[in-house]
């Protein structure tokens, strides 16, 4: 796997244009992510030339978040048939492409969203051989990658209504440029709120075990010039019994279609705090990280990772047995606790299986 | 700073008794203090041979829990007055050593509880000189350490009314044998409860940002021989949302008169979330913990740490910028979600102004 440092780093020719970052290149002809693992000690790209290597990029979560996940998977499967040559194996080689990569990370839907998606283009267009469906499939993939920072821009737009002038805003886990294609979802609308005078500062909780918060969220703030403060996962109650809390904005891997909103661990709790407080709780997500086909948050499978994550931080172990920990990826946020989706189609508000339903049609007419 | 390794460990000669453990030791004419900050990795004895060095231990937490730092404080009087030879010495000398200890650390109100006693036993002995002073404070401090593990005894009797077989208890930090003269308040109960057959699990929150839970609660209960799993705090709402969780007990640093708890930042939000899932939330703590002159929690002083305990983790930094972030060492749970304080004279309940007043007019009769 060759790697390469931040001098030669090719963000900028990603599509999230001069203004936004986006942790997903596509560059000399081939796939390229910036190992977030690293962030923010360094900035390495890793050279994705088979599937495997996204795959374990996915899997280890040097590319993260749902739309991130989504739009690494859709290029994935442009370099996974990059070494087909008789058009009679595109079909055997796509399905085990499709496996690979599905069989990632259970909880993102935008990652079955993309490549069923691309399933599409490729039935669409494998008549004309292995080089043609490689070029449609390359040019359907840069266009999810644009539509997805193009969400990201639109979701910014809708959210500046809901924030006031002063306000802080907390935010957990990242759900940045890093977790999409570019710019970012809450910390577009974050971006976007500020440019519009509307946000003064942002919490950050770390996000613990793997300090997404800490790591990338402030590595995008710094970068971003927009004043923030780390704080554990656990000062939250504390912060907003202060008052020092304002509104809360996070990310999605996946909403069902009532609203239930399933997020890193530790959401759940900020919402419940965000409750009892009074303080406004925003998730902002793109309409491909709703899944219609999952009716409530009891239905979406949550991922359970390694115990060390949590019993082994920067190599050291913490605890006496680093096997005795229970580690939940992600938790589920009832809809009742969720003020409002912001999406690219608009702000959705409760009942959600109503607004939800009216957001998804307003899309296929527009 | 003399330190020694657990092969020569003074454990066994403390009050603690056989089958409990003390990290606080009175050895050959000295104190000695466990360095908490190495465990689980190295059990090293600090040789606390001047008041300055047991200051140092309880600013840096080697020694920490609200108990624990009041008998250490106890103790700290007669290792400050060592070295006076006049007895018009005594009375500046005991002011100095009084102020270094008070200053280090502000919320646990174990620290003034002892060292006021400490005065009292002080002036009623000076008349006799520094000998004689030495010894009645040591002999006073020896029964602060052997009462502080007496009420943790009581506690953990008077708790198991409260359990029930099987249950699977939450507990935060660490208010365990380390955090008290030994045995423990929470630990203490739970270990109680777990020999009484009324419990069948722990989860431990690892207890960000200095993981007393990881490190020291997981490193009690393998000793102990008590399951648990250790979790990141913001796993706390998922665990409860899926019904893994039947009690809260944690320790607390100080309780106002009304029965709102100071305690490590984070236990007000699992209070949160226990108040929403319907699991009892106790507190664990002997009366001297309680401050009747804190008329409520908002009369709290509660201390701020560097933030680079946030952002530095075994010595690797994190986050781009190590003072961009905020540490509340405690935060305070209001009385309404606390199920019932357990003490030494028995488990108080709602409302708390009353039965903390009966609760030390029965201690004082008694």
């Amino acid at each position: 796997m060759d790697k390469q440092d931040s001098s030669e780093a090719p963000a900028a020719e990603s599509p999230a244009g001069a203004d936004a970052f986006s942790p997903i290149a596509w560059r000399d002809g081939g796939l390229w992510l910036l190992d977030q693992t690293l962030l923010p000690a360094e900035e390495e790209w890793i050279d994705c030339s088979t599937p495997e290597i996204i795959a374990d990029a996915i899997r280890r979560l040097a590319v993260r978040g749902a739309p991130a996940i989504g739009v690494s998977a859709a290029y994935g499967l442009v370099v996974g048939l990059r070494d087909v040559e008789r058009a009679e194996d595109l079909g055997s080689r796509f399905e085990e492409v499709y496996e690979l990569l599905a069989s990632t990370r259970p909880t993102a839907v935008n990652l079955r969203w993309a490549l069923d998606y691309g399933r599409r283009v490729f039935e669409e267009h494998r008549a004309g051989g292995p080089e043609a469906t490689r070029a449609a499939l390359l040019e359907w993939a840069k266009g999810v990658h644009a539509d997805d920072i193009d969400s990201c821009r639109r979701m910014g737009e809708h959210a500046v209504e809901l924030f006031r002038e002063g306000d802080k805003v907390l935010t957990h886990c990242n759900a940045g440029a890093l977790a999409t294609g570019g710019y970012g979802t809450a910390v577009g609308v974050i971006t976007s709120c500020f440019h519009h005078g509307r946000l003064a500062q942002v919490w950050v909780d770390e996000t613990r075990p793997l300090l997404q918060g800490a790591r990338l969220t402030a590595w995008e703030l710094s970068r971003l010039n927009i004043p923030y403060r780390v704080v554990t996962d656990s000062s939250v109650g504390a912060l907003m019994s202060r008052d020092m809390v304002d509104r809360v904005v996070v990310g999605s891997d996946r909403i069902a279609a009532n609203g239930d909103v399933a997020n890193k661990i530790g959401t759940y709790t900020v919402a419940v705090l965000a409750a009892r407080h009074g303080v406004p709780f925003y998730v902002a997500a793109p309409l491909s990280t709703i899944d219609l086909h999952t009716a409530t948050g009891d239905d979406i499978p949550i991922e359970i990772r390694d115990p060390e994550e949590v019993t082994r931080i920067a190599g050291v172990d913490m605890s006496p047995n680093t096997e005795m920990a229970q580690n939940f990826a992600f938790d589920v946020t009832p809809n009742d606790l969720v003020a409002a989706i912001i999406t690219e189609v608009g702000v959705l508000r409760a009942p959600y299986v109503e607004s939800i339903r009216e957001a998804f049609a307003q899309a296929e007419a527009g």
